[in-house]
């Protein structure tokens, strides 16, 4: 088994947190996709969506798409350390909150970088107004995050979960975007400080 | 348990079509998302997201987000009728396909749809030009569905699974940007041809 990523990027960041979280290790490959190592045909044989990060079994079969390479980790190698919940109400409550913290959040903080910045304009065609109404979106949804925190110690529940990986590499990748955590979010600030310190998240982000 | 819902919207006939193929009753409550009924106080005291479907457990705690209803519907009833994968690598690529379809099918749809048409402009920001993008966007993607559909007798594979739900919404949904199944894509409209006839497929496509 081999996980094709690029470090920095969000969406393997949210991979290796969980992998780390696991306590698994997978071997890496390191993918430039700013150069477009991405796009080469021999990658989008490889990979439905054509992206990374993109997990390749022992067998050449392959599983794209973040969240999904958390699962089949999540079903393949079971511990006690529920990700996606333990029982029925909290499976469906992770996955409510992973989800809003997704398309309210980090979607939207993709498609605010992708469509200011242009970065990808060599293989997508940009609207600057989206990515502007995107930004604001998002601008609009911590409030919402930060209220949620106030009266949750988790973002899904009491429990940590996939859904606090997600916020988490949301907080981060919105500096992009020069959104910044501060006093103005002190839930989501203090949280983000608790999130920070657990040992998966000090291995993952010194890698 | 209630479902709070709106008939023919995509996300609420999403939820009917899984509970159909687990072959569950949930009590129905109509809102009217028109009329502005779910952006009211009281119905946002009960949906973190604000939107339908919502369901509503006995002792009132809530569930907003399609896809997480069906995972606590899933894990609570269960059956040997896995919607969302029986095993680690089905459960992987049950997602892969759904998220695959659901951000490049269904939310491009959706994005597309409320741009255009500006339907929810008393509630919301529109960008035209994103919207036109957007159904560009999608019109680029059912060629994949169609090759997916080419080698694989169900989107995630060799079972019918919550992929196909997604998928089904989508082609009903299209019509609305004036997109339609036809011969072009020959897999994909035998494919729909098939699902329709599914019994639980015909019962909610009745109500």
């Amino acid at each position: 088994m081999k996980l094709y990523e690029k470090a920095p990027t969000p969406n393997s960041l949210r991979v290796s947190l969980f992998i780390a979280e696991k306590g698994i290790e997978i071997p890496r490959v390191d993918v430039d996709i700013r150069g477009g190592e991405n796009v080469t045909d021999e990658f989008k044989a490889k990979s439905p969506n054509g992206k990374i990060p993109l997990l390749e079994l022992d067998d050449e079969t392959t599983i794209c798409e973040s969240v999904a390479i958390c699962r089949y980790i999540d079903a393949a190698f079971p511990t006690n350390h529920h990700l996606f919940g333990e029982d029925a109400l909290a499976i469906g409550q992770v996955e409510m909150w992973n989800r809003i913290v997704e398309f309210q959040g980090l979607y939207a903080a993709f498609q605010a970088f992708r469509n200011i910045t242009g970065i990808y304009k060599d293989r997508e065609r940009c609207v600057e107004a989206w990515g502007k109404e995107s930004k604001q979106r998002l601008e609009e949804f911590l409030p919402e995050l930060e209220k949620r925190l106030t009266t949750s110690p988790y973002v899904a529940g009491d429990k940590f979960s996939v859904a606090d990986i997600t916020a988490y590499v949301l907080c981060g990748f919105m500096k992009n975007l020069d959104l910044h955590l501060d006093e103005s979010l002190p839930a989501l600030l203090a949280w983000h400080r608790k999130i920070s310190e657990r040992p998966a998240f000090i291995e993952a982000s010194t890698k």
